[in-house]
């Protein structure tokens, strides 16, 4: 099989190794806290001592880290993965970071005479798990070609969306979506409340709707019960939205209801909010009704 | 079988009779224009000579109009269903009219000792001749209770939301969520395609993606085509987005992505293109952005 | 001098008249309540007993009252100014309604062979004491002409904008931007705040720069501290910004920066702030940013 | 006299050298492009070779810059002002940075002994060359003392509003608040002229009412005819949005109608009209509610 390394074992970074190991494949890994590792160490990954040594030892090496800062320690430096790629290596980002920003990281590759993919996710740890992933890849189409039975190990629709830089685009213009029906959402439920009709009847209906996405069928039960831990907080949506608003700025695309969203967002952080998972816009806006928020869970909620 | 009659054969109105029709049931119609019902008489449907009429025939009487307008034309006067109501009879109204509107209708069907429900749909004429429609249903339990056999017929999802309204309230609590899908779903394929992807690539992967509710996969690709008859155009869309921001502002709730994409509405409208499916805010977008709007299809885009 | 009537004696309608009988006007007048007539009263008004005996002793009648409804209450029926209107009379409504609700009045007042012309100010109390407000007047050039020296009595600047109702037009095309300008400026004066600047030096240097228009120079202080009593509510002005938006869709206007305003004002009045002045917006604002929204006085704030 | 320097001699910059010029001071400056200085150098202004040689030719060195990026280029290097500090030197930057930018520049300056102020302007050339210029300062308090005599030579209101870098956020608290008053008058016009006011009796309407700001008095008529020359074109603006959204961000300051006008910008952009004074947002406005764009003049509009 081939060798794979990865760099970044979050929650979602640790779900993807776990697939890559159940599919076989040997795997070497990487986290700034080795305690996260444990875990898959015992199941049987492989440790290696820096992001570069990950890189020399593996033909295909992937990064799932938080922002551009994170990606640029996993990857410069002299004991980044950067030095340890060679010709015919392949990386694979699949972080959520601008799209200049992974086209510049694609040149230094190619200057080593590695080649680099973009290949964000969309979805949850609960989608990969379910082996229901949908992975976007950016770059050529050889390498797409090269590295997607390792992608198919992750999750089973693979995409070729474009060049360097465009499957973390497509991604962007996804996430907001999930930021923007969430509000949606929330202002529908809440309507339906102040009018006289219990909230989880109100949830029930919309989940049997032709607005519920596989997103509000999975969040939408938030807004009568928080999970334990966010999936993916208010600060985290707010950096994909960021995203896509400055792209859009760039490309000059009015973005009305992104826009809008992401005021929202930054009401839920003010009011000491932000760490909850992004559904808890509906405790933002039902504060702001006037509303009984009560939402139950959730770490302090 | 139960006699039912029906006031309202739009292309809506004309497929929930079909269905009814379908399931054995026998039905009594009127129409403010009679070609509209040849298709129906056809298939065995009763002609009444007014909505007093249909009343006067019928155990259950439904009606499926416009708007609130048109919902007093054909239940007041002398020809109206009210004047052929009696004790025991139900009236369903399945249009989308104010929850107040409903309840003070409900108060006069009462006064003649007959019962009312409201009974609005969720979904398409194309969700609807698949057989799965879902409909809320308001008012007393024991008249819904009667009803649901020949709700069922209509679509097997019967939901009893609350009292009288309340399930109008619900089906706008639920309407808004289109419109607001469909303008971030807009501006995600618009923010992709000026980036560098192609749209059809941009849609085919966002209909793979979590945000793909339903809504979503029928109208995502209008996009790249637009039908030839808009199913729901700018104008009747406005409405409900009007009746539950009218709503919102007497229950003091919040509706920053409700508002947002109702300006965008108007602004499709202000473009000349308030006749086409309300999808086509994906246009009005792209020229805003500048972009190559070009949609195909649609009547006259 | 000519005989004057006024009907509608609240703060701003006391003004009015105060200033006509200084101007050496005899006035006759009624209220609904006659207890806030007493200090006109006894500076000179003469009451009468109904709208109607009102408009029968005045050459020039005028009317100020809250909203289409109470419009209806004093014009209508027996005891109406309608019923006291003659050849040769002019009836001037200086309310806010819908300028559809003026012009179909205007129709009845000319059946009965009489004139109307809508006449709204705009500014407040303390913009009418200095005798600095701005009238606008809808209707027929002549009776614009003819009603205009009793108009200048109550403020010196008399615009005549157009046919009937466009002056109650012009006024809420002009009402809407007090909600915007002061939304606008609240959301600086917090951005300032929140980034270390004192509130009142914030404040200060606000009113000295080139955005400090009348409206911002009034209000701009109610920041850091409420008036005892609201010149102008959270449910007024949104009766206004309501009256734009309805106005504004049925024209085909995009109005992004009212309806944003709009639901800021929903959320003031969900926030159980909305019989404070509207510049409360900020104190809104203040609570969603987690700010110390701490602002001295209001009646109850 | 204090010898001044003064890097940056765009249309403003150039205003308050003329302003220095004749209150007697001693000016060297320094551009990119000597060809701006010409009329400057013709009325008394000396020449340097470099940003460096101005900082050691004088006292207190000014830079009026477009952004960050220009900032550094002209303070930089070794050619740079911060090489021609030295102890005893006051450095004022009067360009819109982000106060993050200024503030670690204060740092750079510190480090060679001199000291800074960030003292941004509110206003246009206009109210520049009226003498009426608000000059909002940021720095400690013995050098905003020190150059007290200095600024109001350029402007009349000098406005100490707290430490280094604060200015600059003043700047952008208040300049958020010129786009957000012209979409909301222009929303107000537009309504106005498609009920059928003329559009140059509304914006006298607005001029005369509690709406006029200076900002209002200057740009309002820009609706009925562009300048030739843009005063601050769409970029700019929304550059400076761009830093008060950020900022607001950071801070958690929710800005629904900053953002609401910041996506107007962006359809002015889109729609190829970026390179007009901002008060083209009538136009986009127009264009987006079908109505007659028309404006006359700007120098391709």
């Amino acid at each position: 099989m081939t060798q794979v390394g990865f760099v970044g074992l979050g929650t979602m970074g640790s779900g993807v190794v776990r697939r890559l190991l159940d599919a076989g494949h040997d795997v070497t890994g990487w986290n700034r806290t080795r305690a996260k590792a444990e875990p898959l160490l015992a199941a049987g990954m492989a440790w290696a001592d820096s992001p570069r040594a990950v890189a020399e030892a593996s033909d295909i090496v992937f990064t799932m880290v938080t922002n551009t800062q994170a990606l640029h320690a996993v990857t410069g430096g002299d004991d980044g993965i950067l030095a340890g790629l060679a010709d015919g290596k392949v990386y694979v980002d699949m972080s959520t970071v601008s799209p200049a920003a992974s086209r510049a990281l694609a040149e230094e590759v190619a200057a080593r005479g590695a080649r680099m993919l973009d290949a964000p996710v969309s979805g949850s740890v609960i989608t990969l798990e379910k082996g229901k992933l949908s992975i976007m890849v950016g770059g050529d189409a050889d390498v797409v070609q090269r590295v997607a039975p390792v992608l198919r190990a992750i999750g089973p629709v693979v995409t070729h969306v474009g060049g360097n830089g465009q499957a973390v685009l497509m991604k962007i213009a996804v996430n907001l979506n999930l930021a923007v029906q969430m509000l949606g959402f929330s202002e529908g439920v809440l309507l339906a409340e102040k009018g006289g009709i219990e909230r989880k009847t109100a949830v029930d209906v919309m989940l049997r709707s032709v607005i519920a996405s596989p997103m509000v069928e999975y969040r939408g039960p938030f807004v009568l019960e928080q999970p334990d831990e966010a999936w993916f907080d208010c600060s985290m949506m707010q950096k994909d939205l960021q995203l896509a608003l400055e792209l859009a700025r760039s490309e000059a695309v009015p973005m009305p209801t992104t826009a809008a969203t992401n005021e929202m967002l930054t009401a839920a952080r003010g009011m000491g909010l932000g760490h909850h998972d992004f559904a808890v816009m509906f405790q933002a806006l039902a504060r702001m009704a006037g509303a009984d928020a009560d939402v139950r869970g959730g770490s302090d909620a």
